[in-house]
């Protein structure tokens, strides 16, 4: 070993452009540095290094798909840094590589925001087997949320085999999280009796685990009972047709790293659960079609939205339904007329 | 007032295509032989109809908006049609037209099948201040959902001022009906004891009132526990941020009548708390835009699906994502490059 440590790789590849096999090489190997400025690409919204990062990850592809991949949400204050943080370290010590991702929903009204920082798990950060890509900022085009698939993959082909993808208890972030992870978990608080925080009625369509976290101290029997109460709550709602699939509900303390291992091991059962009866591959598919056509989508939504066809015309008729003095379908017809987009298309004669 | 009854109408207006004057005409004076042809018209999959029935829709929306909209879901065996009829009945007795159309999602393999036949509410049926129409065929282009809107409003111009639109208990037709009514009404059964039937999750999301039907002879208490249980569980689920928007929960016995007019005051009561506030208007234009941009999708998707540069790619893209061997991004890019709808496009040079 040499007494002079080594110089940060990041310092002598920060001086190039790195080429498509270094970044490939970088990321096989598990260099933090290249694996930083890849994901850096993965974020891009130059269209040249979408282009890039595309090529990329088409040649990353046969390495990806080998980790347990978790959606972790939570609303703000529910200490879901420090659950992270525990929950990291334990399955470091159990010997797992841990990514963690986050998507941040700040664009909206009611979306909370996260510390895309290290400086929030301390020790996770420290630790060589985890990685913590901080949230990237916010009005990037084509949505974080996609770049966070991409982020998944490049961080499995480095060898992570857990990924963790945080989110806020924001609807809309939670669906895209949800469908871009094998298990989804949802971070609660204790409440004392009558004061139980509900259950958004959206979250329960994607839950598979739920923690009450903070059950530390004083907080024991509250956590205990919310638990309990939410238990019979999903019970009551999801019914007995769809047993296997209600939620397994725990408690524990993020602080004091009571319960974590069990939160851990309920996650796993899960996967198991899914992988040994191939609804795994099954899920995992089916999002990968989705997300195909939600991108496809996306596209032609921004074609559209910008299209010069639609200049003015696409407030008039817009307001025109919003008032009721058109019928949407009359005004869905002059859009896709606009557009030139019916099929079959007719033919323009020869002059 | 004459002996000789009058002949029907439908006998000699069934003999010549109605002009769209006479459809208008027709429908604003409530003449139901009128008002049944413009409903086929409005459900045809011919296109030269879908342009009359726009044109003709385009004229009668000032007419529109007009009545309370309600949705009425419920699994089958749950007593449907005698809640309809008891209802419906209830409603003319105090004075209301009502309309009832509905929703049949008989394609899909859970979908139950709505029988659209007068004969299922006879008394209902032979008021003349109720319209029903029985459900129409399934398989229809465009789909059979998107009709029922037309249907509504076409309604709504021919002076009822009470439509019910029903389905049977099947997420995506539901998630239809609620997007188009002002008051979404689920029907449940009573259930004993633990065999309480479980609410379906993504029922939660859709339903403002909540009726346990049966409520007569020995049930009544298995269905007042019923209520119970499911009020408790619907409170504990959506929270108390959202006190005001917790479904309200009754039970009813549409076969001897008791609690009918209880339900129709709930919907009334969720009417005119909407109303009073400004978000009845605000609710009709979100699905107004919605249904514009539905059928926007809808249309695009036909035309994507059908298109000549995509055939046999799609499959193969399609194939590569699901097995992972390609990343969705890059599947997603080729889709819209062989659709040549990449915004700005590039104008081809003059030779």
């Amino acid at each position: 070993m040499s007494e002079e440590p080594p110089k940060p790789t990041n310092t002598r590849r920060g001086r190039h452009k790195l080429t498509l096999d270094e970044h490939y090489e970088g990321v096989l190997a598990r260099d933090i540095a290249v694996l930083a400025r890849t994901l850096t690409l993965m974020e891009s919204s130059n269209p040249d290094h979408q282009v890039r990062a595309e090529e990329l990850l088409t040649r990353l592809m046969p390495h990806t798909g080998n980790s347990v991949r978790v959606g972790i949400t939570g609303a703000p204050g529910v200490g879901k840094s420090t659950f992270i943080e525990s929950f990291g370290m334990h399955l470091v010590e159990q010997g797992h590589r841990v990514a963690v991702l986050a998507v941040d929903p700040s664009s909206g009204v009611s979306g909370g925001s996260i510390l895309g920082d290290k400086t929030r798990m301390t020790k996770l950060s420290a630790s060589g087997e985890a990685y913590i890509r901080p949230a990237p900022s916010a009005g990037t085009l084509g949505g974080v949320a996609a770049r966070t698939r991409e982020s998944m993959l490049v961080c499995e082909a480095a060898g992570f085999d857990v990924v963790l993808v945080e989110t806020v208890g924001v609807g809309q972030s939670e669906t895209m999280v949800a469908d871009m992870t094998d298990c989804f978990l949802a971070l609660m608080l204790p409440g004392a009796g009558d004061e139980l925080q509900g259950i958004k009625r959206g979250l329960l369509e994607l839950v598979d685990v739920i923690a009450v976290n903070k059950a530390d101290g004083e907080m024991q029997a509250a956590a205990r009972r919310a638990a309990h109460q939410y238990d019979v709550a999903l019970k009551s709602i999801s019914g007995r047709a769809h047993g296997d699939d209600v939620p397994e509900v725990l408690t524990c303390s993020a602080l004091e790293g009571n319960g974590i291992a069990e939160v851990w091991d309920a996650v796993v059962r899960r996967h198991r659960a899914l992988q040994g009866s191939g609804r795994l591959a099954e899920r995992r598919g089916r999002q990968n079609l989705r997300w195909l056509w939600n991108l496809v989508d996306q596209h032609l939504e921004l074609t559209i939205r910008d299209h010069p066809a639609l200049s003015g015309l696409r407030e008039q008729l817009e307001e025109s339904v919003v008032e009721g003095t058109q019928p949407p379908e009359a005004a869905a017809r002059q859009i896709i007329d606009a557009l030139g987009l019916r099929f079959p298309r007719v033919t323009p004669k020869a002059p």
